[in-house]
């Protein structure tokens, strides 16, 4: 099973930028081992069930609380059973029908 | 501390009408007895804890797992710290701004 | 057809409290005569053009714009060719099976 | 002004796999000329205005729309006034706190 999700979560009590508290999540996610993409706009991880995936979002709220009061998150999740890792091979089949594209 | 979701999950591998899997996500948080609204696109839930809403998105998958294969999912999440259920009160703190909406 | 969008839109750079931005976004949509439903995480618009929910959430952005300098937004849509308004009926199909929900 | 987007569009009426209709509209993006980068999860756009964007997801609907029946599609954007391009110096300044990152 192939579980992907993109997901961001920031303070929104901290003002304009929020890249601070952001990377401390991101170092987290680095930290454990997970497969794992960041992106402008949020960040890639892949596991092979939810449970992972619900554990690491977990975390990353822990990692704001105790200094944030108001946190918004925004999770997508495209589940495949029967898959192997999609994080890669997604945007490889892209490529084999309309050739190389920005990555 | 009142952790808000707006959530969606569905298969996408069960053609064009998907209100049949939905309903039985739905009957799950209903007799669970978290707080809840359904809307248009999604399900509303309030929890204290994110322990709570993550154990809920979980329960939904597994409700999907043994007759889909693929299922995509949208999760929004506002954690406030130090507040009250705000389930009714986020639209009644508007209504008192600009008068009666509809909702 | 039927285009139904639910979307977020709140400046980041103003503090942990936007009701005072997000209500002057709702009495626009209130005003504009489109369909909507407000939700604790939400509006809720429909429309049978794309154009449409496009253009108000334009809008959105032009009333935030001279006073917030940055703004997140979150937006999903479901589109359905061949079919009357479901901003009522979405609900109501999920009664047919389960009973009646919390909305 | 940046205006970055992070979209997926996809048909829900046409079984598993969608990336026949998902790479014509990564192939409509490239060939447009804005800014873009392709991810597992969907596509990050980045332009000067709201209108630039809005215009990509409207063309986006009209590819699939002749063929579709049903479409979701899930939208975030980030806009900040005043900056330059961040499509590169999100994923920078991340790094420049926690050292090198997977992207």
């Amino acid at each position: 099973m192939s579980v992907l999700a993109e997901f961001a979560m920031f303070p929104t009590d901290k003002g304009e930028s929020v890249s601070g508290h952001v990377s401390q999540i991101i170092k987290m996610i680095d930290d454990s081992g997970i497969n794992y993409r960041l992106t402008p706009m949020g960040t890639i991880i892949e596991a092979d069930t939810m449970e992972e995936i619900l554990a690491i979002i977990s975390k990353a709220y822990k990692i704001l609380e105790h200094d944030c009061n108001r946190v918004y998150s925004n999770i997508k999740l495209d589940i495949r059973k029967g898959s192997e890792s999609r994080i890669e091979s997604k945007v490889k089949s892209v490529e084999k029908k309309i050739g190389e594209v920005k990555k």
